[in-house]
């Protein structure tokens, strides 16, 4: 094993477990959650690598979690950050040292250290060399976004149906849909706040593009939907326009839930829907993807997904990048007025 | 084709097509949605059976149908009534035919004529042959209850979990349901709203019956479910004490929706419970399950059905038996009362 640094700056969690609230993941100030602070490096367990960061994203899920609304437990005093591209500079294990010198995109999980800092420590076996023509800045979320849209994709693929709804559509996830939806010829329909993001999202590839703001938006849904049968939401939103989104949907619909962006609770008017309609509501957690999936499939679609990036198929549009030094000054306000993805850099 | 009678004393229905309203399956007076008349008897089709009725229940689905709010339109002047037990006194083909002088347990599809009446038509082939050591009590309600009983826990055998939850358990569908459990060891929890329901419901074999009317109903649903991990909530209610139960059972949890039978619409405040939980909502219909089931599959499950009557494993437990000339002026008030199934005789 290599020598390394025995400590790293990072954004560091100030709170242990569950808050217990649902808030949704909108930060207000992120000192609320986080100190950047020098933190100590262990020493690698037994198949760990050291990566020497190069750029980190910012994803919804990384706000949920630490906000204490995630699938799983805060950490006090653990470097932030699920996901990140860097170096690997040293590994514990043969495998995880046959690593060193690349460069990998990875994930972390709870037995590691976090991705938002100089330093962060993974399994060698969730690390994924990174072809050299791809960018850090699609490098940097190749995991969670790409593969939760591979994935939610094929539910859409799986359902017999012609056209699928998201919601929180100008999101960069639901741009890598639209583009599957465009190539492989079901029709998404794009559900977003604002109208001025209907250009874009048509330009690459959604077939209708509504506004929850438009005044017709109700009588919107309701032609659309007519028009194109969707039997797919995908919703990272999960309230009253969900619901009714949900409610106007034909025969078999599905309601996938996989965020909570609006913290109100939704009421379903039409349960008779899921007795006479075959409806069903269901949620999609990469997790426990990761936990399904044999490997094998999982090697595949990241094949797929770094040929897409390559090919120029997917793009990831980077609204903002900070330095990891300026994040407590300057990172909420960034993610406030994101219409594309954060991105952190040492 | 035997010469059969034209016309019959029947229960019609007042309006066509669906209410558009969500009340559920209560009946405040029969004579807003029936009338006592006479009416013609069509010409037998192919394959259709006249069946003199010996007795008829009564099912949630009936009221549900009656008041416009079930899965299929109502059609005005034509019998009401889903199920009972005759005898064929004519049929049109010669399986139909071959029927003729037999006692049936039967379900009336849209294209024949009700059951609630003297005389009905329905299809030769959804005809039950009964055994002759049957009583008219258990025939009469052959097809709904003891179906869906079965059909639904078959949900809960295959659902990997050592007990199930049932909202409306009072009811003679839950009642089947529970001594299933009991036979095959998965233990039945039972939810009720009378506290008096609990001794004859343990002694079918519920493992624990909680009244939504005791003051403690919330902390024993938490005991009893952190207790027993319960998987599947079979529910004909619908309403914010079905959603708080599901939010309060553990991963992988299935709601699992029949009827509807409270109008209040309930709200989901915990939303993340589909993404990281695993859990979903979905319903059942027996319509669907006799599309979707092989007849073979069919057949096996009706003769364990008549076995589990004949052998007295189950019990149909009948509170009141209406004369049909009766029912205008006393259906609504037995229903209103009735602890077991009400029966129509002619």
């Amino acid at each position: 094993m290599l020598s390394h640094p025995s400590q790293t700056f990072a954004l560091v969690q100030k709170h242990d477990g569950y808050s217990g609230k649902s808030e949704g993941p909108s930060i207000e100030s992120l000192d609320l959650y986080l100190d950047a602070a020098e933190i100590p490096l262990p020493d690698l367990a037994d198949g760990q690598v050291l990566i020497k960061m190069a750029m980190a994203s910012i994803n919804p899920s990384d706000l949920h979690y630490i906000k204490g609304e995630y699938g799983h437990p805060r950490v006090k005093g653990a470097a932030a950050g699920f996901e990140g591209v860097g170096e690997v500079v040293a590994g514990n294990g043969s495998y995880a040292q046959s690593l060193v010198g690349k460069r990998v995109a990875f994930t972390v999980d709870p037995a590691g250290s976090g991705a938002w800092a100089d330093y962060a420590i993974t399994a060698a076996k969730v690390c994924i060399p990174v072809r050299d023509d791809m960018r850090n800045e699609d490098a940097a979320g190749h995991v969670v976004n790409p593969l939760t849209a591979m994935a939610m994709f094929d539910i859409v693929r799986k359902a017999d149906t012609g056209s699928f709804i998201m919601t929180a559509a100008n999101s960069q996830l639901c741009k890598l849909m639209i583009a599957l939806g465009r190539d492989e010829g079901i029709t998404p329909i794009a559900i977003v706040r604002k109208p001025e993001q209907a250009a874009h999202l048509e330009e690459l590839g959604a077939g209708h593009v509504l506004s929850t703001a438009s005044e017709d938006f109700a009588d919107s849904v309701r032609s659309v939907i007519k028009q194109e049968k969707p039997r797919v939401l995908l919703d990272a939103v999960g309230n009253q326009v969900s619901a009714d989104l949900f409610a106007a949907m034909p025969n078999r619909a599905r309601w996938v839930v996989y965020g909570k962006l609006d913290p109100t609770p939704p009421t379903f008017r039409e349960m008779g829907q899921f007795v006479f309609m075959e409806k069903r509501i269901e949620g999609f957690w990469l997790t426990r993807w990761f936990m399904s999936t044999p490997l094998e499939e999982q090697i595949r679609v990241i094949g797929e997904v770094q040929e897409r990036f390559v090919s120029g198929k997917w793009q990831t549009e980077v609204s903002a990048t900070i330095r990891l030094k300026d994040a407590m000054a300057d990172l909420a306000d960034a993610l406030r007025n994101a219409d594309g993805k954060v991105m952190l850099v040492p």
